[in-house]
């Protein structure tokens, strides 16, 4: 069985390949009963390849009934077509209706976003959800291919936890039905991370990833939020700020650069129909070299234009909203940056103290088009800092005594980041909801299928 | 930075590189006040580093202190030693202490693996668990790999569901501690299985594969059992019961070959320490070619044999056990096996049902030394005769009505399969308890840090 993706990108090695067979689905039917022209999709690409059936073997009959959605299999000869619209047709031979459709519930492309939500079993099935859902699929494998090639260790941190990694608080509790709790009585959370677990393999392994789910249980119905995502957090022992910020864009660079390779066909179709900006966007994160700067130098060069915003405010406290950031990343520097030294009043807990006492060796890597697409920084390693810092936040030490015990035993340090995993899809997509990106969404409640 | 693993994968590249700059945890310390041997780790392999220190530059009281465990760096000059036991050794220019550790729990490498679960957060820096870990790691990648290089779509089918795959009941509950339940008081479990919304992508994608976290509130207490554990569930649309069963033994044999060629080291020490036998059946597996046996035609030789077994009633009917599975997969074949066609009655209610109306069109495959590695199907394409089977079993058949409808609309036909990927690790690296395969194992009242 062959791949309508891999023959449409090399159009002209195909002239006259006989017993060419491919299965796939109908996504148009037209003709007469005398030629017909149905094009098939086999899920490989947002294209087609187009079907040409003619000759006296057919039953014209039968084809005219062949719906929208129909799997078919067929066998012919792929022909270059220079001169045509599309750069190659397959001349049918053999025509196998496997199964056709009854009353299929996407009779058309203009059907909207919302709309389709209600059909999450079957939406990948229109272009616009196939083009933003292949995209999902080689960004996520190639964070893969890139950690791969970079040595690290894939990590997985447990999903059912005792501990809350940033005391944030908004998590969902997991339990059985039985008389006896599951875990004992103990508290039995979704993580909200995998951050603190992969610090402790980063100590012995070096440099580890994880890339797994992750839950919020906040009730916030926005086109950002999400209760279930995905969410990728490298962690590099004997890293510092500087030497994280320079993987997080790397590794962005080069996942997104390969995406935008592998998938020409998706971003043609999301370029043309759904954001003619969006090649754009990204290159100027790609062509653009990453500047760093001081969050304090970021609050002096955003009060010089304080009228541009909507929160004035601006000064040492401030946490920036999009429109800061949106500023910084494409009006100071018009490329990725990365802004770094945050007052610890608004991070967590387990940052990095600086010497001046209000900051922590934090960063937010901030793009064009977007703002913030990650957040990281240094770990404090010393026990003492450490143990301080969760006392002043009033977080339970006694939940964190193995974290802190990490301190005892070897730690000189390490660095890392949290990339939301749907964020980033959103980003290279240029799709704004985030119910869009991820095949089954869950939101408040919305638990559909 | 360099790696220990790279180094000693080819140490006579290495002779005489100067400058060499590694950073890592120490594992043992000995010499006197003029040399010490110091055996560094980095984590990218069990294997060590030797540090040669000697010279008057040195603070021999300082390195006198050095325990096992701490972190340190060093510069030197990387040197063949094809006398020594060690292929190379880094003979010292600079030394530095980063943090060294009190009290390491870890003194020793005699320490059982039961006293180890007690400190998940740190027994990957033993040998044993460092093996293990690093095998699962490589396992996990060469699996991405697999699929990547097949074209695969990779799927996030959702992990909150209100749908429980194989009607088993044995589910988490998922709640926040609101008011308001979340999902609006309707059903919220954690997934036991990826695969029914895997096969609504495969419709459309045609190929597609999840490897996420998977959750069952099983109380027993076993060695094969965790209440969470990761599973690779592959679908294919258009694909049959023998197409999905070369596709698991094919993605077996590549995803085990890749792994025993990348973690050299960590094979060779297990087959030191811990299991002589290891290669050995990972080579009966790998060297054989797939067989295909009927489970009638099972139940056949087994009868034959039957004063072998604990369970001697042996007819159709009978759920094989791991003596049965064994027996078929060493004696008879001596090699992979896959049986075919079970009885309807012990599996589930998306399998394809054969004409015979007794047995469904499902596939366990055998493995010398552990017996069953994975299990799938082909999966009922025709409304009608699932719908029947849904509502024989007393399954909630209004819950799966997205799932039935996926029959409407062009699917005809796909299969897959399941491998949990714990007993993947626990059978290529002949550890033989989940708690150790695993990171942070949960278990009935276990939910350690």
């Amino acid at each position: 069985m062959h791949s309508v993706k891999k023959v449409l990108l090399k159009p002209s090695y195909y002239d006259k390949w006989e017993n060419f067979k491919i299965s796939g689905w109908v996504s148009s039917n037209r003709g007469n009963n005398k030629m017909r022209f149905i094009n098939l999709n086999d899920g490989s690409t947002v294209n087609n390849l187009q079907l040409v059936i003619k000759g006296e073997k057919f039953d014209f009959g039968l084809l005219d009934t062949v719906k929208i959605g129909a799997a078919i299999e067929v066998v012919g000869t792929l022909v270059a077509t220079p001169s045509a619209p599309q750069p190659i047709e397959l001349v049918v031979s053999e025509f196998k209706l496997l199964k056709n459709t009854e009353d299929f519930p996407i009779q058309n492309q203009e059907i909207s976003l919302e709309l389709l939500r209600e059909l999450p079993h079957i939406r990948h099935r229109t272009n616009i959800l196939r083009a933003a859902m292949l995209i999902r699929s080689t960004l996520a494998q190639e964070i893969h291919r890139y950690f791969i090639a970079n040595d690290f260790y894939y990590m997985s941190s447990p999903i059912i936890t005792s501990n809350d990694g940033e005391g944030a608080g908004e998590t969902f509790n997991v339990d059985d039905n039985s008389k006896n709790p599951f875990f004992g009585g103990k508290k039995s959370t979704l993580g909200v991370t995998g951050q603190l677990h992969a610090e402790s393999y980063a100590i012995g392994m070096k440099k580890v990833y994880t890339f797994a789910p992750t839950f919020r249980a906040e009730h916030s119905n926005t086109k950002k939020h999400a209760a279930e995502f995905w969410m990728v957090e490298p962690e590099v022992a004997f890293y510092d700020l500087n030497d994280v910020i320079h993987l997080a864009d790397d590794m962005l660079k080069v996942v997104i650069r390969n995406t935008l390779a592998k998938n020409k066909f998706e971003f043609d179709f999301l370029v043309k129909h759904h954001d003619q900006e969006l090649i754009n966007r990204l290159n100027k994160f790609l062509d653009n070299e990453l500047h760093i700067i001081d969050y304090k130098d970021a609050i002096a060069e955003l009060a010089k234009v304080k009228d541009k915003f909507e929160n004035k405010d601006i000064k040492f406290g401030l946490d920036l909203a999009t429109e800061h950031e949106r500023y910084i990343s494409e009006q100071l520097f018009n490329g990725p940056v990365a802004v770094i030294n945050f007052p610890k009043d608004f991070k967590a807990f387990y940052m990095y103290q600086n010497d001046d006492n209000k900051t922590v060796a934090a960063f937010d890597l901030l793009v064009p088009g977007i703002g913030e697409l990650i957040g990281g920084s240094q770990r404090e390693a010393n026990y003492d800092k450490l143990l301080k810092r969760i006392n002043e936040l009033n977080i339970p030490a006694d939940d964190l005594s193995w974290y802190l015990d990490l301190r005892k035993f070897g730690d000189s340090g390490s660095a890392g980041f949290g990339l939301g995993f749907e964020r980033l899809v959103m980003y290279v997509t240029g799709v704004d909801n985030i119910r869009d990106v991820i095949p089954y969404p869950r939101t408040a409640g919305n638990i559909r299928m």
